[in-house]
């Protein structure tokens, strides 16, 4: 599917990392600066620091003002953006060949110089605080940031992406810098891009922006805190009540992890699933039901998540028990496999159409794997995945004793916890 | 951009149009049955219908169970759905290209043969219950919804796409049967499709499926009701209150659509926008905040919103004011002009790219206006915008006698109301 000569890989004298594929028809360019920097590299004082990096730089960075900033996003078309995880933080775009240099200017100028006022701090703490109070006034993504809290007591893992309001407002500029500077650091720098480019060329751009930043080994993580099977039980006036389910599964980078996608494609991860079948098309319990497997670099959780006529939520609970008992127990079929295998790999080929696609699976194979996986390797991935593969990584995984559980609706009962006694 | 020979357009005896464009490159195709019903053509006994029809094929249709469909589907990469808005029902998937006649054949069966039990449609309501509660918990979706309602008091127009609990709850199968029966006809209907495809095997494959359905005059729309200014002030605990503001605007096929775009780009469609600007970079009172134009065939609405602190509705009101008004009096500046110009033709430029993207344009435009319109034309046209069409077109549409206001929050103040004062 691709040429071995279209993907090239560079690191930078200081450590800086630059993953490119080239598609030659393509009439655009995706590219990403990611920092290998996010929500678990902050300490208790500083929760939420990643994230408000992430907006900062789009205030003002080098001689550029937050209208020009935007702007000339604008101008490219306005497929430009950021995000923040709990591991990483990316400035990205999708732009026509001819805008590449001038995006990769004005991102690495927000990713690497930016230079917020003081008055500008206080400015975008307070949309900040606005983001939180939108998430807490989202039933599903506000139990599921609070759950996933109690899931790593203690720990840097635990503490939501966007930080707390009073950690927010704690924030001072001096501080702000100090963390930024420990952390935005070349080594933990990649920059990733596909699309219609040209290596050589593409190589001086990036050599211009990130070769002089200075190396240095980043800061040491925070302890991270170990996973406990939580329950959490939040009651909140709604119309629907939100349940969640968690099992400590993979790392990204656990070799079973081809096996984790088939499992969870047999479980909830598609319309054809256990869980979608039995749960909205048999009993019409719920609209929204699947589960998805949330990989960190180290570790990762299996979440099944659902939203119910709260009348019903005992019935869901005792549906989710007994679909994941009977995977557990018994495995999964030789046909509910191969159609598996045959949805990943259509999603895999569909998925190689866009350039934006391309570029996160190259930066994400490089920040998990330290190299880019052609296509084809990952279709014999999935193709080697063996039934006993899937029915083992069943059996290990969805084991309640170590099932945490979490519950947001209009009222709830503490013998719901009852769900994932082992 | 496009040869001639690439896009084709065609109708069937009975009526049924098909609109295809050969992307050369496309590994994959994008296609979408769409169906001239929605919402607006549901008489109030019937509020729901389309949407509930669009559930239902799903539940089995021709000889496939939903077993089958939901198989066959997730075995395509998962890039298949469907979509009910107040006019349009739709059914669309992209595939890859050897997947196309399959696809076709099942997502025509759920279109044209949709065969329920008594059974999955009890099922289906529960599961369309849910998705009612859903929404209804969602601050913003709810506001917007219950806002919308009023603005079209007594007709067809101002029902929920979804319906309400209660008329979800009353349908029975044979009067769903002829309501489908009554608007499920050849003449409201057009297949389009863009990507990797050969016209004559797809004029062929089309005829086949759809060739048989006998044509017939579709049932008359209901009245749709007229716009009024309408205020909702609503009470709901919430960390955020949600303010949205409305203006009649314009039909889908209205000349002024260019202009429209622009006035939208300056006024708060991007983050160089005027509102972006004012309300979330200078003041940092809101995270989310925007315009848009929702342009139904014959008559569109222009809107405003934002999510803000409580405390700070009443000088998110005052900004929004102030905004407008001077957008009103004093029209865009020529360089708000040509930025709003080249943001609308970068983002032309990047949508080419996707055949979902080029297969909706060619719908839209085909439903809208009844023919394909190349990309060179539009361009062309936000070429030919004005600075004088934009500043006649906000001082036309940006009227505060006939704005309306609508506000979800923890608390809410009568007094508000005064914020669209004319």
């Amino acid at each position: 599917m691709t040429s071995p000569d279209d993907i090239r890989f560079h690191v930078l004298d200081n450590g800086l990392r630059l993953a490119a594929e080239r598609l030659p028809e393509a009439r655009s360019v995706s590219f990403g600066i990611w920092i290998e920097v996010g929500s678990r590299h902050e300490t208790p004082d500083q929760e939420g620091a990643a994230h408000l990096w992430e907006h900062l730089g789009f205030k003002g960075a080098g001689s550029r003002s937050a209208l020009d900033i935007a702007k000339a996003l604008d101008l490219f078309g306005g497929h430009s953006n950021a995000f923040t995880s709990r591991e990483h933080t990316c400035f990205h775009a999708r732009v026509t060949t001819r805008h590449l240099e001038e995006a990769l200017d004005i991102l690495s100028d927000i990713a690497l110089h930016p230079a917020p006022s003081l008055e500008d701090l206080d400015r975008e703490k307070d949309v900040v605080l606005q983001e939180i109070a939108m998430v807490e006034d989202d039933p599903e993504e506000s139990l599921m940031e609070s759950f996933w809290s109690e899931l790593w007591p203690g720990g840097a893992l635990a503490h939501p992406i966007l930080g707390s309001p009073e950690t927010v407002r704690a924030f001072d500029l001096p501080g702000l810098e100090a963390w930024r500077a420990g952390h935005y650091r070349p080594e933990r720098m990649l920059v990733a891009a596909a699309g219609g480019l040209n290596h050589d060329e593409l190589f001086a751009m990036v050599e211009r922006r990130f070769g002089a930043l200075a190396p240095g080994a980043p800061l040491p993580e925070p302890p991270r805190g170990d996973y406990r099977p939580a329950v959490l039980l939040r009651e909140r006036d709604a119309e629907q009540t939100h349940v969640t389910l968690s099992f400590p599964a993979l790392g990204a980078a656990d070799d079973r992890r081809f096996a984790l996608a088939a499992l969870n494609a047999v479980m909830g991860g598609n319309m054809s699933s256990r869980l979608f079948q039995e749960v909205r098309e048999r009993r019409g319990l719920a609209y929204s039901v699947y589960s998805y497997a949330n990989s960190l670099s180290d570790r990762g959780v299996l979440h099944v998540c659902a939203g119910v006529d709260p009348e019903r939520t005992p019935e869901l609970l005792a549906c989710l028990r007994e679909e994941l008992d009977r995977l557990a127990r018994h495995g999964v079929t030789a046909e509910e496999l191969d159609h598996a295998r045959d949805h990943l790999l259509s999603g895999l080929f569909l998925s190689l159409e866009s350039s934006e696609d391309r570029m996160s699976r190259l930066a994400r194979n490089h920040l998990v794997l330290g190299r880019a996986v052609p296509p084809e390797e990952t279709a014999a991935r999935f193709e080697a995945v063996t039934l006993d593969d899937v029915s083992r990584l069943a059996r290990e995984l969805l084991d309640f004793s170590r099932a945490g559980l979490g519950i947001l609706g209009p009222t709830v009962d503490p013998a719901w916890r009852e769900a994932i006694r082992p």
